[in-house]
């Protein structure tokens, strides 16, 4: 076994960054200003390269404004009520909107005004002024004139403007055509069914839509196989058609990446490896003049890492000054840690709750997309800093725009599936409703609610002692807050077993009595707190059930142990078993309630969302659809303090 | 002569929608909720019709995290730097990023931090934790739950969540098929030339450009010419095959407009004629179940009637509420009447000047294509308004950002060609600068500037009894302003002559001498009091110039009966020669400069333009290049007090 390649530099950010541009305006790519010529009917929302003057006059001739009669005022100068004047065949001409006013006419009567006669005359009682309802030559626009200035983005009204001036084609910014290239063996198509260590690629269909929102012109290309010829012959290729290449995947240092040994080949690696994160093993490079980016393969690593280097690219291409990213001013909900030496790119969701604007990090997982499709902005923290402390005022690049932040409703504790339906339901009621929803289960949505963090949070803690759900975790926890404690739903836990319940388990007795294997939840869940009062109930002996002692962290992480055959049966709620195509056993009911502050209750967006829950059938009979649930007392306050 | 059709009705516009409103509802357009099913692929941008689910866990697979080995993590439970545990082949597996973890393995360790021996055992220092660098299932996306709520705009990486979890079709708001019919003989495509009488039709761009922007499946038809049963045929094809059919022209009471009455005869016509100023003739109607729309004519009036009626109609087939139009609170620079009974749209521009955004009107033409290219916004004065005085606060719909509003610079007074680069460079230079000119003369740029109206104002005024430009009017009306007079350029005036000058013009003598036909200017206009002077320092006597007498009031107006023929000769910039092609004779210089208020002078945007004028050499280039100028004062202040 051959040692591995590791990175080749760590390069700082902003090294990299100039090397990079620097390589980009010898090359050409930054250096020239890029156009092409299109039909002013093809030009909707392109770029003006450069000022459009008038061609044509128009009107072009002298036209009529209204439906009437042409005439030469002075030939009405007496007309009035008393002394009417009759203009025979010849004095005047009959005229539709839009005719060419013949040269002896200089004047048009609206028809109304008109008395045409049998004999075919016309008689009119009143003078007309030179020029009257007339369009004269050039009274829109005078030919020569500036119709749209350099830089201006073509709206409906400017093709308009322009064809009416006589301009019918139009010099645009050209965008760069840019390529996406996949490799791997392991990529599979989406209408494939993934086998394990198969990947469904989605990275390019993520990358080129960003690609194109910045303006590019972009291809993507069926993945490349892990055949260093297949992928020359691939990147030659693209390098020849496109004025960027992106690769996606590749550049980390596993045994099957050799895309770096193959750009070195076949042109010039600038930079390997930037001190960045995500993002660290990017690949600038070029192939002939044509500028190669070999981007990671995790998806939010690769976008992230696009959106540093390739962004600004696009701009520089056309020449146009890049649009200024969104920033807002917020307060980090917690601490976030930064590696030092890297500039550290972090996903964070935003909730203005009372008068703060809090940031807490979305989720850190390179692969995770749902934290970026959860995300509303990005937090950099940069080389040299150690992260934020809770409370710290920091810049956030919004990812949404701020109105959305702003109808965000806050939503920190356990999850449940019926919140789902609660975000998707606002969401087509009031289309700005948002919400932003974090699970760190119940007791760190107390904590949450406790900091000020929350607009509310789910919460399903059973207290042993009483029995009673939530209320004496409120009075320990949350004694000073006011609030009230308001029901959404009760749902099953049960034994998630194989499919199609092949050991035949209908309860713990028969784990039991049948020596089955079983897995548990961490001391303090919901759950394991559930499961012990249910054996408690059935004097069920812990020590009587063989993996007791064994703990899992996640309802999924219990349901796989299931799903993989290691274990017989472990407790959870239904959707987890459904997620993973298990059996589910019922075993208890558990209650699961909004905690909400009293200082919340009148925002609008909370009040929404306790109309919904209180008076929303169809969203009732969607959260029962779910299966499993009972909402007898969904909506119902059952503690206030 | 048969007697004309008067409009059927001038129904009041909130009676007009709410029949309307209804006969859409009737007919299905506004009552279904209307979707297809697309690809994930190509969703992008499109709105989610119904909330998107999981169908597969993302990862579907325990996959490795990191290039390294996969090895149960008890085996390392003693590993230290001094007590080094060595594993061999089956205890551990070479695992690349994204490799399947087998089921005997529960961790994975970095391989920077693994030492792989000669014999292949693997030697590692330090123990590892249950499932680290493991992505497990379902840790991305856990299947059924939500991904995307209803209603959400698809963005890139909405797209990768969904084909990361299994989901490769979406079903999404269909939006309606609409498609626009332009109607008339006298139509002719753009890359022809137009004679008299005919007109380029380029109104379906523009309406066919904010149908698409306002969320429109759009097509365009090729003009229908004046013949009943073609235009018959047209629109039963057009009904059956599109959710709502435009036709545009055809709705005013021409001899040539019997669209109502094809209209009445295949399908039924709901409303003909509404009190709106532009858009009476409007005409509402169903073919079948199709709703049909007759727009009028005018581009103007056809693009703010379809604003007023078919935008929302978007928006209610694809049963989402519309999206609200952006307000801007303004005040009145100038009066604007308002015929009684009609529900007005005025097309304004905006400009913040010192603290008071002022709103000015940018011109009525229904056919003025230009005024609405310059239009910021539109100011609505509803029916029983008799109008808006100066100084009175209004609302305006803005058509641009607000923050293009805030770059705009205010120019009003005498128009030059050199006006449009400035517009242009500056536009260049800084995109967001963008001047907002009104051409009233100097005069009215004057009283404007009194008024606290504009940024700067042209100006072309000459004293005859000093010989002097602009000063002795700025002393006059200006006196208490403290103000800046910059020179922009000298510009020619002369005769405008016929093509090639056939009758050999070179003086006002030859005028005089040939006994050849002039047109003046009206009194007080710049250029009359250039003639007049020049007419005096060349001892000829006014009354030996036939057409003396006969004045016209724009440059263009003088130009055309030049064009005509009707006249030989008549004063005026070069730049209106040039539009009608016409040969120009150059008599005298005058000087144009710009006012600028004290107050301005520091502002940003007017030091960027006093810079460009000043020391721009491409702008002063693309000055001289047009003709006719001299910049030898240039950015030079001339006067100041």
């Amino acid at each position: 076994m051959k040692k591995k390649n590791v990175y080749l530099e760590n390069k700082p950010l902003d090294e990299a960054k100039a090397l990079w541009n620097q390589t980009l305006i010898d090359c050409g790519f930054s250096r020239q200003k890029h156009t092409e010529t299109v039909a002013v009917d093809d030009a909707l929302n392109r770029t003006v390269a450069n000022p459009v003057f008038a061609v044509r006059s128009s009107p072009s001739y002298n036209a009529s404004a209204m439906d009437g009669i042409a005439v030469h005022f002075l030939d009405l100068s007496s007309a009035s009520e008393a002394t009417p004047i009759q203009l025979k065949d010849g004095q005047f001409l009959q005229v539709n909107t839009g005719n060419a006013i013949p040269e002896q006419y200089n004047a048009v009567v609206m028809i109304e005004d008109v008395h045409l006669m049998e004999n075919g005359w016309a008689e009119l009682t009143a003078p007309a002024t030179p020029w009257q309802h007339i369009r004269t030559i050039g009274e829109d626009i005078v030919a020569t004139e500036l119709i749209i200035p350099q830089g201006h983005k073509i709206r409906p009204i400017d093709q308009g403007a322009m064809l009416a001036a006589g301009v019918v084609t139009v010099e645009v910014l050209r965008p760069p055509k840019i390529t996406v290239i996949p490799t791997g063996s392991e990529l599979i198509q989406p209408t494939d069914k993934p086998e394990p260590g198969q990947i469904i690629e989605f990275n390019t269909r993520i990358l080129g839509g960003y690609l194109q929102e910045w303006g590019a012109d972009v291809s993507r290309c069926l993945p490349v196989k892990d055949d260093p010829d297949k992928l020359k012959r691939t990147l030659l290729k693209a390098a020849e058609e496109n004025d960027l290449v992106i690769m996606n995947a590749g550049a980390s240092a596993g045994t099957k990446d050799f895309t770096s040994t193959v750009l070195s080949e076949i042109g010039t690696l600038v930079v390997h490896g930037v001190a960045i994160k995500p993002g660290k093993p990017v690949m600038l490079g070029l192939i002939g003049n044509t500028p190669v980016i070999g981007l990671p393969g995790y998806p939010i690593s690769a976008l992230l890492t696009m959106r540093l280097f390739v962004r600004e690219m696009i701009h520089s291409f056309l020449g146009i000054a890049p649009p200024k990213p969104d920033y807002i001013d917020a307060t980090m909900s917690r601490p976030v840690h930064s590696s030092m030496g890297v500039d550290q790119m972090v996903r964070v969701t935003l909730g203005k709750v009372g008068d703060n604007l809090m940031v807490t990090p979305s989720g850190k997982g390179a692969g995770a997309v749902m934290s970026y499709v959860r995300a509303d902005g990005i937090l950099t923290l940069p080389t040299g800093s150690e992260g934020v402390g809770a409370g710290e005022a920091v810049q956030v690049e919004l990812l949404r725009p701020p109105e959305d932040i702003d109808a965000t409703l806050v939503c920190i504790g356990s999850h449940d599936n019926s919140l789902d339906l609660i975000a998707n339901h606002l969401h087509t009621r009031a289309k700005i409703i948002h919400i932003s929803s974090a699970h760190v289960g119940s007791m760190g949505g107390i904590m949450a609610i406790r900091r000020g963090e929350a607009h509310f949070g789910g919460c399903h803690l059973l207290d042993e002692e009483t029995g009673e759900y939530n209320v004496s975790f409120i009075k320990r926890y949350l004694k000073d807050t006011p609030l009230q404690l308001v029901n959404l739903c009760y749902r099953e836990q049960g034994l998630m077993v194989a499919k199609g319940n092949p050991k035949n388990i209908s309860s713990f007795e028969d784990i039991r009595d049948n020596k089955l294997l079983f897995i548990n939840r961490q001391s303090g869940a919901g759950t394991r707190l559930l499961t012990d009062k249910v054996l408690k109930e059935q004097n069920i002996d812990p020590d009587s059930i063989s993996g007791y002692e064994r703990e899992e962290y996640t309802h999924m992480n219990v349901a796989i142990a299931v799903a993989k055959g290691s274990v017989d049966a472990g407790m959870g709620i239904r959707a987890a078993a459904s997620a993973l195509d298990l059996d589910f056993v019922p075993i208890a009911e558990e209650r699961y309630d909004l905690i909400i502050p009293e200082e919340f209750i009148a925002d609008p967006k909370i009040a929404a969302m306790l109309d919904l829950v209180s008076n929303d059938m169809e969203f009732k009979n969607n959260v029962l659809a779910l299966g499993g649930y009972n909402l007898r007392d969904c909506g119902k306050i059952l503690y206030r303090q």
